[in-house]
């Protein structure tokens, strides 16, 4: 889907309130593509991030998908407006084996107060395609735009 | 309700499984309580796991809480079994503000292969009672137990 | 939770409310309580609403609990307001095995725009009591209030 | 994604299960195209399947992208298998107007005991096609497969 966004300076706006999120910083997850409806965020595989088994945390997936699918929510709001997580619901599809991960977050539906988006974290290897990487988090969240609370971003 | 573990070394096995889950050190949180079907973590508020409104950031309340309902379904696990996180979703009730924050996660419904576990997460300040304190998260969960894969726990 | 209703009549405007909703007739539903924060609803086993193994279908039940969930957030609304179903979760603990049916709704959170609420499905047998019956579903739902759209209630 | 069935005969099993679920035939919905990994459900706007608002029901809704969703993943199960929700997750993004529905349920990963499906509604008017009909409700669900138990399909 094609989106026009209200705010022209959108990925500035977007790539600034990522800086501001310091558990981003903490996981070591960098911020990729910011497009009108779409934001995408790396994440390494790292020791410090398992859980019980070797895997990556689900919580870390969770994490970047919960900031793609909230900046992507942020493209389309308007200047003056933050974005808030209400919910979101995650499955996992498969253990987070691997050497990064790629959270793609992508806005469904922009309503005036209430933004749907939907979400994937893909596992990626060595060399190989994002398009045959396989998806191995799967989200659908709930955005609130919030207006005039001085949270502005 | 009232569950009787299959396995009489639960604590011990659910502490283990605890101390490998790198991320819960990372993030600096702690095992408290781990009563049959009942599993709490504390987590405190740190700089570096914020969001960019300078609350804490969703997925890190996420971590804890996940961790919290599936080490509550592990107690309940055989002893050879391993528990792995199916899918949640969690409600963000009010920004995460406090000192800090502690995650409880317990079991409503023990079935062979599918456990699911409600949870919450509660923000604690300076001295005030757990009974008191305004719950920010709420997460509805659905565990595997997972058996001969030599994954135990 | 102890709520306090910003509308008197918000026992009658339910009830007029579950009235209109002519699903509920289809389904054979029957409004039960209706206090401020909880609302129960009870609907029978019926052999044309079932999936395909002849326990009740999913979402016949989910349909009862939403409704509860729903009106549970409508008893705390100001009189002016109407209340939508923005998105649910629900996990089905059981099969719909049963004589009837017993959906309750909890306010968990009631906002200024967003209420969440918790949600069971009991199954009833012949003169079993309420409080030791099965939970056979559990939903946690994120409600909004509508206001000025003149679709009060 | 292209998704070989195990089940040469899965249509007609589906076809066959759909039959049998009677809720199905009250709420005058319709069995469309069968593939592998997808199924469509046509369900029409009927003033017996409303909320108090005129609109249909959410539930109405859920329970057709809900089949539609298990009767995806069952395309994909072996013979002897049957299919069970677990759980599933709904959002509303639009009121559901219009003269018919159509939702459609598809695999995203089809594992040996657990599957997970994707699911819309669209709403479709008059003359409409499919291909530009907006998205009012969102479905991720988890499916499982139950063998031996006596309920095939």
């Amino acid at each position: 889907m094609k989106y026009q966004p209200q705010d022209p300076a959108f990925e500035a706006r977007v790539r600034a309130s990522f800086a501001r999120q310091t558990f981003m910083t903490t996981l070591g997850a960098t911020l990729l593509a910011v497009e009108p409806g779409v934001v995408s965020i790396d994440l390494p595989f790292r020791t410090d991030l398992l859980q019980q088994h070797g895997f990556l945390h689900a919580a870390a997936l969770t994490a970047v998908v919960d900031s793609a699918c909230g900046f992507a929510a942020l493209t389309l709001m308007p200047p003056e407006a933050a974005v808030l997580t209400i919910e979101f619901k995650v499955n996992f599809l498969a253990p987070a084996a691997g050497t990064h991960f790629r959270a793609v977050g992508r806005v469904v539906r922009a309503g005036r107060n209430i933004c749907v988006s939907s979400g994937e974290v893909l596992s990626l290897g060595n060399g190989e395609a994002a398009s045959n990487a396989p998806v191995i988090a799967l989200m659908q969240a709930t955005m609130m735009t919030v207006r005039g609370s001085g949270l502005a971003d």
